[in-house]
């Protein structure tokens, strides 16, 4: 055996079924996009449904960039052993959930009273999320599951990004107190930060099989 | 390291994603599909229900487009950078949408006046994966991101055919005003363009991981 | 390049999207199963949905059956052309619908008059879906496509399985007039036939790519 | 060919197969979980929805349970065969039904005399689920399809494993004539069982495709 990669078991098939869970989870968002019904026209009735979409795209992004980390994360096991396959499972667990607060959130956004209980729900799950993400960062950085090639300083100032969602997420729950639409704009933001390249490109940590790579 | 391939990080696991979700929106599209109920016969009642057959056949077959012509254009890079991310990210976040103007156009098709919202807001959708798309192309041909084989007059006759899409859909919506069942009409004329080859078909340009290469 | 392995486009991301239909099409029947409601108790009640749980064996049994069988004519694939991709995608359109005739079936079988039309519905569906098959099989043993390995005898034989299942749709449509039970047993004993093996395993087609391959 | 790895069929398209059955059976367990309505606050109402999320999370965890013990079990296997390949649709029949006997437990956990009925169609389906598994396992480890490395003694130790989880649903099943809420903890107590190492990790039995392995 060489290089360390398939001690225990395969990162190939925790990606499967992780890249499965992140994008049904994904998918399954536009379930909560319904067919408007009653007397109004069918332009005000879309409209009025603006509380759907944007949730929509603020639960899509989010999965979306849970996806990117997920990735990148992932890129940088040298294998699997069964806490990182346990975490894995629970990260993927909150992930899955995460249409349920969307729905949540979209029917009472503009509710007196109960629609910041419906933003704290979605904070709250954000912020469960954010530590099943951290736990799984910190096995990886802190094991000798890390690829070699991953320098110490970089793990660090990735732990501080994931920091930057968490607390996001917890100045939400704390916004929701005031408004639940606001609660809404900071999670979309959150989404919108991680889009921007904070760190350098990584050095591929992990080499896919390239059968040319022996010449 | 060789070839390229491997740069940042591996379009193996993008694509695993993008299938994911470009099969899970063409196969939610059943879900439009209700059983129907009511005191006339269940054969006039499934009759009545052809909207919403036509549409999932329209729907579907414009997923599978998407999903054929994203196929061709992920084999043409060489490594996957955040823009690309974040692009592609974008365009199935439109594609994961579909399923919801497609059940609305089921819905409202023969309804006097909201049919053409409905026909308009399904034209909207696909102008907007239009553009996700044309941004995705022109982010990968226009870059280091493209494959050497790749030549350029090619990449100009493809953008030539993804305009013709948008294009399609763009008259789409003006014909709505018209008629909601000539815009469907036109919808299904633009996936079944679609399938004929129009160009060539391209020299592969990334090749697999192939176990007698070195030979 | 060699073994003709990649000619055209990849095999594994046309697979990887079958596999992902395949798989969603036949997860997503449980959402025909539905919590019982009403007066009488929870057992009975559970009892009484029989059609549903027969339904969901016969339906998620088929396309079980179909994926089995597309895997063994995908592995007798050379290469990918245009015209597989898109006879793929009708197969797979067709596939994806199976949902809603189960869900019709199930509703309706113990209905007088509209359980006929139930059973024949459903065995239209799997008619269409017979034909869809036939054409990719025909498609992919006169042409180019086959794999070397693959003799013409064999190919005449899987071909006659195939018409089996052909001629029991049409013969369950014909027993829908009589009985949409009777018709639902043979739908159901269409799919036990072909669980065993009548064909003797065909030799492996397809390499897979292994790394030790070139020792 | 080498090393047995590619006769009859690949492990690989198997293994997405039931990757993606795994993984949307887990996250379609999401739409068990529905806004709540009515007249209370909305507070009130999550909370009182917690059978939904007690279930949510026995089932999710159960899933991905299985999936890691599948994960374990096809990594010693050398090919597939047709009875692996039909054993193997049966267990996917099964995961893929769980999300029913879910959202029937959670609708009637706090139902008099219904939620008995409740708790042992949750036990009864696990019971069918187990024994499934348990044929699978009978079939990869008496047979030719065990790869060499692994060792006799390990796979009766994996056996009285899995025999536990057999015997907790049949427990489950008894113990829902006391108490369904007490059936669903000792549901919970199995899937947490499973999260601890009781076997010593195994070698492993299938080395992936590694580049550098010829060195």
């Amino acid at each position: 055996m060489t290089a360390g990669q398939t001690r225990y078991v395969s990162t190939a098939r925790l990606e499967a079924f992780s890249d499965g869970v992140f994008s049904i989870a994904a998918t399954l968002l536009v379930l909560n996009l319904n067919v408007p019904g009653g007397s109004q026209g069918l332009g005000a009735a879309l409209l009025g449904q603006w509380p759907s979409y944007a949730t929509y795209v603020v639960s899509f992004g989010t999965i979306g960039i849970i996806w990117v980390n997920h990735h990148s994360l992932s890129a940088q096991v040298r294998y699997v052993d069964r806490v990182l396959l346990f975490l894995n499972l629970l990260l993927l667990m909150v992930v899955s959930v995460i249409p349920f607060p969307t729905s949540v959130l979209a029917h009472y956004v503009s509710t007196d009273g109960d629609s910041h209980v419906a933003a704290a729900l979605y904070g709250g799950v954000m912020v469960v999320m954010s530590l099943a993400f951290s736990l799984l960062w910190l096995h990886i950085t802190r094991g000798p599951l890390l690829h070699e090639h991953m320098d110490s300083q970089r793990a660090r100032q990735e732990g501080r990004l994931f920091s930057v969602g968490l607390a996001a997420y917890v100045a939400g729950i704390a916004l929701a107190v005031v408004s639940a639409q606001l609660s809404l704009l900071l999670y979309a933001l959150t989404a919108v930060f991680y889009v921007f390249p904070w760190l350098p490109e990584a050095a591929p940590a992990r080499t896919e099989p390239s059968p040319g790579q022996a010449e």
